[in-house]
């Protein structure tokens, strides 16, 4: 048993696209956000349920391999399934497929659940986790983290604005991409893309708070090293490998 | 005659709402440009044959009365249509109706053809325009200008980020909506809703550019009034009504 599947299909429209065509990071990870969701009421645990039993759910980390993204008016499909589950986390993986029912995107994301009334972690409840069929395990994932900033080589500055939250009442998720991306120089987000996206989400950001976004890149590698703090909090970090646009 | 009508079915998604679980105006606009991008696509007139022609439309100004304004999981309907042009000048509608068929949001918009080797206004051509079946005036619509900013309640300074430009090559529309409406206070914007929103853009605004948004605050009318600068150089300016959220 590996959980029930789930798919929905898009089109990719103009303002989730930069000046490369491709479909941005952050509206990648709102996409299947959204599937994951769409699953959950169809199976009658929406957010909605949910709420009124006190819980939520929070994402811990994102880890996004990119073959391609896909690009402007592209027909795509997104399917998701909750794979398996221990006391504490739920991991969930997302396939992007184009319409030659190539996958070019996987996402796996790990999700825990929030007790919203003691603002801690709860152990995720039969009822919750049930109707997805995922496989119940007692192994915890040991998944990479990023590797921290060492050297700042790229350093902006971000007020936390009343639209960037979103009827969830979080930060959506596309603000923390476009922080950490945004100080990359233009030229570079110009000729590359993606190849890998290894995010952590630390502390919770609020409206009005100011945030700094620092950058490390390992021209060696390829690779860009992110870390977002607030004050002295350190609200997530981030490792990306680059590749070259195609 | 007065133009062929289309319409596209939406489902609200929380991305696209701030926390009054109400769709952003922003994404109201984004929405409905959307629905006409289809439609010229659908009648042989696309934003890439236009491109082709060395033609884009560029939007001069948007004058949107809100009855309510959607809310996160509703279905609405978005219609549009091409209604007239003269010269210079295309004016299109737009229509929100929600399930019960209310009309909810009307925008009034002009467009114009920008030459984009001359980098100036065109004179709009028959084979551009004839396939939405708009009829052909002479006259030029007297539309209200907003009443300019005289004393400064609020103000806040945006940079334009890499991930603010679409792949049409500007700033999207939801960007000007934020910076705007981002300086009034969050209590405010947490009890009111847009009732009338008057744009005119005036100068676009580049990649790494830094805006000054200026806004006053006419209590007794409910009103805000918006400035968008670069510098010396005036970008868009706005004139917008308030109802309390209902």
């Amino acid at each position: 048993m590996s959980g029930k599947k789930y798919t929905e299909e898009h089109q990719v429209v103009y303002y989730e696209t930069n000046v490369t065509g491709r479909l941005n990071i952050g509206n990648l990870v709102d996409l299947c956000m959204l599937v994951s969701t769409i699953q959950s009421e169809k199976l009658g645990v929406s957010t909605e349920k949910l709420d009124e039993m006190g819980y939520g759910w929070i994402v811990t980390q994102n880890l996004i391999d990119v073959t391609r993204l896909p690009k402007e008016h592209e027909k795509i499909k997104i399917t998701t399934v909750a794979k398996s589950y221990n006391r504490y986390f739920c991991y969930r993986d997302f396939y992007m497929h184009d319409e030659n029912n190539q996958e070019i995107v996987h996402m796996h994301t790990v999700f825990a659940l929030m007790d919203k009334k003691q603002r801690k972690i709860a152990r995720i409840k039969d009822e919750i986790i049930g109707p997805y069929e995922g496989e119940y395990t007692t192994k915890l994932e040991r998944l990479a983290n990023p590797r921290a900033v060492e050297k700042v080589d790229y350093d902006k500055r971000y007020r936390v604005r009343f639209m960037d939250i979103d009827s969830n009442q979080h930060v959506n998720n596309i603000h923390y991409f476009d922080w950490m991306l945004d100080t990359l120089p233009e030229e570079f987000l110009k000729t590359h893309e993606v190849q890998h996206f290894n995010i952590v989400y630390k502390n919770e950001v609020r409206y009005g708070e100011v945030v700094d976004s620092k950058t490390e890149f390992l021209q060696d590698e390829n690779v860009s090293l992110h870390q977002i703090t607030v004050g002295d909090k350190l609200s997530c970090v981030a490792e990306v490998k680059w590749q070259p646009l195609k």
